[in-house]
């Protein structure tokens, strides 16, 4: 990679690393307060089992030539021990084993919302493991590897076969974790204790900004170098998730006589989300109105999902899988041929097989990934139960599983 | 834009993205707790508003060539629509328009500390609205507009005609917010209730650290790429920033006996405001105590109009207006040829012309900016009073407006 | 430098200044809420007073020339006042200066957590200065500057004459903070009033947040540019990181029976302090477990270092002293001849000779920082007490040295 390149994608890698304290705030200051230190080291031990998981064979599995070249999984022995990355080949593969790291943990991250308030430690954990291999790394394959046909590399049936559309991540991040937390949620069942307001919306405010921020880096660093698409996506995001928060906010507006700020930011994520599969597709003009569809929606299917029995207790199916998908589609309606894609959106005269595309991805994402995250989950029971005991949900997680508080104001 | 210029400014637009979260803290910890959520929600309601004025017509407005060739307002046809922004030209026209999109957003961002805990939100966005087109963007192209002989490009008065040297927006950003600031304040009255002591310096500390790191974007930013200016001004700006810190803490050691967070955070934001103007004129040497000036003068100010009758609540004037005006009178005296601007001030033997060039550039500034904000305010409040009653007040803006608090720790 | 190289380091550059309200708020998070604006200030102030004494004469004592060519300290003059900093020739002295600024600073804000709770601010100031001029100074000096034969530049002795290998600052950063935090702790004497627990887990996952992310920018800008080294530092700063919050974890969970939050972020903090010295040297392989052994080691460390009798509050000697040491130690061991620094560890067949070189290395800083520390802090408070008043002590150190308090939730 060209250093003025990866100087970019240095920075970038800095952004999406401050992702990960950002949706641990965000998803701690929407629990009640006994829960939050639970749901931070959900986010935290996520993490760190998604490092383990990369460093054993999982970036190999995602990015690693396709076992037998059918595009179903990579070769998880291509990289495994990273052994491959310490020499200095000009392909920077250690920076990019980094940055897949962090696409892979930001996926189980968000999954973790599914469980709020209400799953074992120590079951989260190896539910963790399980997931990215299981779930995220086929899924990551089939998106994010790409088939080469000079040095006859074969990736993923999605985007080579299929020839899928998703810029940065729409179907492997965001509809997978967003089924994933909903299949969890099912199998988990709902939370005993009454729900409570949010604790701490500073902090939620807090973790949306930082997850603004990272998602420049996120979006602008699947451009893989500082060049025109990343200036541009860097636009589109910026707009969309504003478009997000506005949207949210309207809806908000007409439907409850006021707009809040967990609604605003939680629109900016569903904005941010709407543009991620669609960032170079579609017009500056475009993304701003996108992303304020996709916080209307998802303000309307929030409302709605919490109407159904499954506790998706933080809305990830809601913002991650239903936002995704309304953006997905509005970009096959408008997507620009002006735009780096160079896609031309149905209402734009462009090839309406995209919409077969993109719903056979979509389909088969969702399918996926509540399955099998669902048959995880429920496996799992079955061996050892994953839910705490009633009288540690309570108690609270924090005191009855991690033995602290997430503050003690008494002595100020 | 070269590679390895753009790396740099892809990089910096997400640390001012940075700023967003950063403002809407700083601002938002210093209210009492029950009107913390409506701060956040003007920073961040209004830079929503800003994106969709840019997006309509704004950035045309600000960068366009001169209507006329006067030098009063760019074009807003030029980039309409974003249209021009989907090319490749080389131009990185796309991030360019993300970038000052943000500088709008900020400004407005600072203007809504004078409204603190006493507008009615709706009359907040479209006040957001009015302000950007007819307060911001004329001073936007006075200052941000440069002309070019060869291309016949016409840009604005201020900076071309008037001959302003103004580095990174202390004029068109810092005192034409501050100014803005306390206009609506007058327009608004005072605060009705006791205003009590800031409800979380925590968040005050995070605001100014994330306000901190986002100003090296801001400013090293706009040295539009990886140079010697870029790291120059870095330097110069750190040491303002701790040089301001310092001075409030000193006056408030020897004026109150002690020294608070709350002060040296304030101080650290006005040296950040006293070498926007400046940071390519002076020496690192001369930063320092430049920084250092500007923050005592502040804390002295903010002192002298708690006195008046307008309540600009949390101080922007103080902080933007006067430390911005500090900050270019002392660079008036001691700027120094060997820094990167190459002028000499008037202790070093230079042209005493400055003094008078920036005494005008201020003098206008100020004036057209309280006085059309003042205007906006006093005409949207004939129409509607743009004030919440006084049970709202009471109540608290987050329950009455905005139906939630921004914090729960009964269930903890 | 190339532009694409300053690119990075400007971004880099912003990220360790996150490092600041991280390392404020990490620290204030775990103290009791009547004394975190104490430890705020205390990071903040000692950075204003490290950029005071750098632009005086300090960077010249680190990297200038070694005095009589003696590698003990550097020439002071070489960079008194800056004037060497204004020339654009092409050696971008400017961002240097503001980047080793950001090394001192960082060191003397870890020693702070040696004071929390029971040093006067003015002392702490005062201290601040001299510690930077005694301690950091030669330490920065013996580790930082580089001979260079063919410009007959003289260098620090550990790194040139001893052959220290120390990739970002493990001795001269944080085994010397850690030693000096004790120190400090030991003259001190332990606090009066009960410890309490942290008052704020959510500061505490935020300021190691912001550390991590700070962390990439500390060891990937010490690459100085946009390289393979800084892509494969990154790589296995993120992997130690990770690996030490799960060493500390699974400690806790087999002795305690439950991982904490507070525990899992000093673990993280731990395998970053443990990569900083080695990061260029072990595989992306080995840099899991390195961290892991770092993150465990300093579990079982502060526990017993609670049991001494100093009371080094934050448990700075635990984390950076005895980290750093464990880090240091393992790539002794198991360095990698396949990494970027070339080195082969003993177990692979290297040469014995370096566990002698690194132990030497250690043991002075250990013995200089502790001991020029020690005296620095007992002369002053021969002269003058630095300790507050046990009233002052009961009352907390925010009202009683600031006149102010962290939070006022009691109006919303």
């Amino acid at each position: 990679m060209p250093a003025a390149d990866l100087a970019w994608m240095l920075a970038a890698f800095a952004l999406v690393l401050l992702m990960f304290p950002g949706l641990a705030l965000f998803y701690g200051g929407m629990m009640k307060g006994r829960n939050a230190l639970n749901m931070f080291m959900m986010v935290m031990g996520s993490m760190a089992i998604t490092a383990v998981v990369y460093v054993a064979f999982g970036h190999g599995l995602v990015v690693g030539d396709s076992v037998g070249g059918l595009g179903l999984i990579g070769n998880p022995l291509e990289y495994a021990g990273w052994n491959a990355f310490t020499a200095d080949d000009g392909s920077d593969s250690a920076y990019w084993g980094a940055f897949y790291t962090l696409f892979a943990a930001i996926s189980i991250g968000i999954v973790a919302s599914g469980a709020a308030g209400r799953m074992r430690f120590g079951s989260w954990l190896v539910f963790s493991a399980l997931w990215v291999v299981l779930v995220y790394a086929p899924l990551g394959h089939w998106v994010f590897a790409f088939s080469d046909e000079e040095t006859g590399v074969v990736g993923g049936w999605m985007r080579n076969v299929l020839g899928l559309h998703d810029y940065a991540g729409g179907t492997a991040v965001h509809m997978n974790a967003g089924a994933s937390a909903l299949a969890l949620a099912a199998v988990l069942g709902p939370r005993r204790t009454s729900h409570g307001r949010p604790h701490n919306i500073s902090l939620v405010l807090l973790g949306a900004g930082l997850l603004f921020a990272g998602w420049i880096g996120f979006n602008g660093g699947t451009a893989a170098g500082a060049n025109f698409l990343a200036g541009y996506v860097t636009f589109t995001t910026l707009l969309a998730a504003l478009g997000g928060g506005l949207g949210f906010a309207l809806i908000e507006h007409y439907r409850d006589g006021q707009a809040t700020m967990l609604g605003f930011a939680t629109g900016l994520i569903a904005g941010l989300v709407g543009i991620t599969p669609t960032a170079d597709a579609v017009t500056p003009l475009a993304s701003l109105p996108l992303g304020l569809v996709c916080g209307a929606v998802v303000a309307w299917a929030i409302t709605w999902m919490r109407r159904r029995k499954v506790d998706d207790a933080l809305d990830a199916f809601a913002v991650h899988g239903i936002g995704g998908i309304v953006g997905t589609y509005l970009a096959v309606l408008f997507a620009s041929s002006a735009a780096p894609a160079g896609l031309s959106g149905i209402v734009f005269g462009g090839d309406p097989m995209l919409a077969v595309t993109e719903t056979i991805a979509i389909a088969v994402t969702l399918a996926y990934s509540f399955g099998v995250t669902y048959a995880i989950a429920w496996v799992m029971n079955k061996i050892h139960p994953i839910r705490v005991t009633a009288k540690e949900e309570a108690i609270g997680l924090d005191r009855a599983l991690h033995a602290e508080t997430a503050y003690d104001f008494d002595r100020i």
